[in-house]
């Protein structure tokens, strides 16, 4: 397990204006992160992260998730190169949401279907009033 | 209750590659949406929807989420002004998370402490190996 401890069971004044790293993982232990190209600023995937992800990623500046498919610690990019750097970690004001900024490495994608982001496709109502998905232009560049 | 229904169960490659929404909803009927200023692609807020608010926000155009603090259906801004009129909304590979390009009315802020986007803290590690928050310089502006 990792060195780096986390606050706990802060106020809610200094949970949403302190400097204590206190992030609120949910009753299975683990935080949605959302990471965002520090170029582009593009959404590239949602994950979770349980503490030692969390830790793990402070530490290395790399990002590490929890894989709930798998159900173990996942360094992204271990295995495919799509190593994920963070330039910058941000949390929300309740302390139950991590973004990060990154630069991808290897092919630059994010997603294991061979695209940049996972976003690809657009969700909107067709003229039956039914919700359907588009594929946008950019699904496997942008 | 919406009329708007929903796919379900599908088979992988549908659910990657496929026209049908079907969005899965976890254990407790949540899915994780992510909202996005539309313009400067900054990410302002991590929520939750029910099959209810998601359905809302696709027919209304505006963001509805699921308070879980409230309990409640959410209509984001229908107090404070700040509706978020969704631009575009997209889902990911697996269909567990949402991401929603937004403009804000009223005063254009999203967060609750008076703030454009919930995610004003930098996380970083101290000399000390300690995790430890930063505002950023744009905390209330930007």
């Amino acid at each position: 397990m990792s060195e780096t401890r986390f606050g706990q069971n802060l106020d809610k004044s200094t949970q949403e204006e302190g400097e204590i790293f206190a992030p609120r993982f949910n009753a299975e232990g683990l935080i949605t992160a959302v990471a965002v190209d520090a170029d582009t600023k593009r959404v590239l995937m949602v994950a979770h992260m349980n503490a030692e992800a969390l830790a793990k990623t402070l530490e290395t500046g790399e990002a590490h998730y929890w894989s709930r498919s798998r159900n173990e610690l996942w360094h992204k990019g271990a295995t495919s190169g799509q190593i994920q750097r963070v330039e910058e970690m941000r949390v929300d004001c309740d302390q139950d949401a991590i973004e990060m900024r990154v630069r991808v490495s290897g092919d630059g994608n994010c997603c294991h279907t061979g695209r940049r982001s996972c976003f690809y496709r657009r969700v909107s109502m067709d003229q039956n009033g039914e919700a359907r998905l588009t594929k946008t232009d950019m699904a496997f560049t942008g």
